[in-house]
């Protein structure tokens, strides 16, 4: 089998080729724009490429390849700014590889990163569950959203074996600057970490809905490898996440690093607190029933974050 | 004010200007690849163009628009054998149209002739309402799904003021190769007409949605004029149809006619029943408080058909 892992170089996409290594016996063909390749495993191919150049997916797929992993994406604020760049690498990648996909006629797993960014506007504070329908307000979501829309009816025309997984804030991401206005649910770990003061731009008392990019890319990896066959007809799964508040998830960090959170205030932002800071909570039954997890608990997704869990999960 | 119609030459195009000069004072922009303008009415522009290039969208709106109503589409067969062909005018044209119409910042009104395509497979056969949720299975619905999408993602963003309608069958079109699996729809009004043996692909049970061509003329110019600041975010619009069966729309083209219905057999084919005659029950709530509605009658949408309805309609 092999699989291919578009956006391989990325945050998540590291991630999910670690987790493909240690869960599965699977080829790896790793597509990035930025892939530099160092590792020297013998079952991970390394391949340097725009995915915007239908050439370049004609070539991909000279050798058939059972399974897709898109991860490749142009993230929010980036598309905010540039909708046409946007529409090229949100929505015209996807189609043009489940295009390919479809022509191979193998049934190829399609699995597709898509994000809770589809919901939007204000979300329902009584929860959200499996029922709330997209309903994007951003440039990003909207394409997201689309792309959905393909992968359902690809994957219900037999060409395909779609899902779409809306993954939620995935934490930590490297420092430095990511394009995300949501950065500060990751600067927070690295602040702390380096006993650095830190001024939260949303309340103590928002939420938000975490994963851990170990986590993710085991939500990921299970999703490529399992039977979809009683998913639902638009084969879209809300991914579980935790549903913290931002002093709790001060507190675990401070806690399992042994540090105090004296040097974390808070001065909320109206527009990041409306945005990122109002999450209710979160309810996930089809994922749940098709074994998707999240991290558990906040302590367990902050140790997986700095690497010590091998002390929190055999 | 002026009104873009695209696709203005088509079958429903040249009925959406005859409405819109009968009931609005707007200036008429016609846009179509085929189009030979005959018209010598003042109010109406003639632009043969294609809307796949850029610049001609770009020179269009050189000039201020205030609506648009977006017609132009390649029809759901030819779609079904080239994708890609359906992709470029049934998705990447209208995302460019709603594109430029955003730059205007006027709030530019802009009415999608949606389909009841993006329902696909089998319909709830205890009647489809507002809340059955799209699921396209061809080609066709799902750029128009898509499409969808992005219509009320704009909206919501206040780029444009989005509205998709989605159109049942539209009757009768013109005699000759249409390239619509549906086709019998329309055939059967000029076999009856003409006196000729029509060999039914579908039972006498069979039962569909049906629209005039007048009828959905005179929708889409209302979704053009009203105000559409209470419609639900998707901004998507079941338009009302008749439901009618088979026998009943032959009984009424013959009475209309005043000649016999015994040259019509049948010989339902399983796909064409499956697909085009097991329509439920239609109920259009959203359509209903808008004001949107169908023939009425039967026997006035025949009337209206063979262009008889002075007499109907005052």
């Amino acid at each position: 089998m092999t699989v291919m892992v578009t956006g391989s170089a990325g945050f998540v996409g590291r991630a999910v080729v670690d987790a493909l290594l240690r869960n599965t016996d699977d080829q790896i063909l790793c597509i990035d724009q930025n892939d530099t390749g160092q590792d020297a495993d013998p079952r991970v191919a390394y391949h340097c490429a725009d995915l915007g150049d239908e050439d370049v997916i004609a070539e991909l797929f000279s050798e058939p390849c059972e399974k897709i992993i898109h991860l490749a994406a142009v993230p929010g604020g980036q598309s905010e700014a540039n909708p046409k760049l946007s529409q090229c690498a949100n929505l015209n990648v996807p189609l043009a590889l489940m295009s390919a996909a479809a022509q191979q006629a193998i049934g190829t797993r399609f699995v597709f990163a898509s994000s809770i960014a589809v919901f939007g506007g204000p979300l329902p504070q009584t929860g959200l569950d499996d029922s709330v329908p997209a309903s994007p307000l951003l440039v990003y979501g909207m394409h997201k959203a689309m792309t959905e829309i393909a992968v359902g009816t690809n994957s219900r025309r037999g060409a395909i074996e779609g899902v779409s997984l809306r993954l939620p804030a995935i934490v930590a991401r490297p420092p430095g600057p990511s394009g995300l206005k949501s950065a500060f649910l990751s600067e927070i770990f690295y602040a702390l970490e380096n006993g650095e003061p830190y001024v939260m731009p949303v309340s103590a008392q928002a939420t938000t809905w975490l994963l851990s990019d170990q986590q993710c890319a085991n939500v990921i990896c299970r999703a490529s490898q399992i039977d979809l066959t009683d998913l639902p007809p638009e084969r879209v799964v809300n991914v579980p996440a935790l549903h913290v508040s931002i002093e709790q998830l001060v507190a675990a960090i401070a806690r399992e690093l042994g540090v105090s959170t004296d040097h974390v205030t808070y001065q909320p932002d109206v527009d990041l607190e409306a945005a990122f800071g109002a999450y209710p909570a979160l309810s996930t039954p089809l994922a749940d029933s098709l074994g998707f997890t999240h991290d558990t608990t906040l302590q367990l997704l902050v140790a997986r974050v700095f690497g010590r869990n091998d002390r929190a999960i055999h």
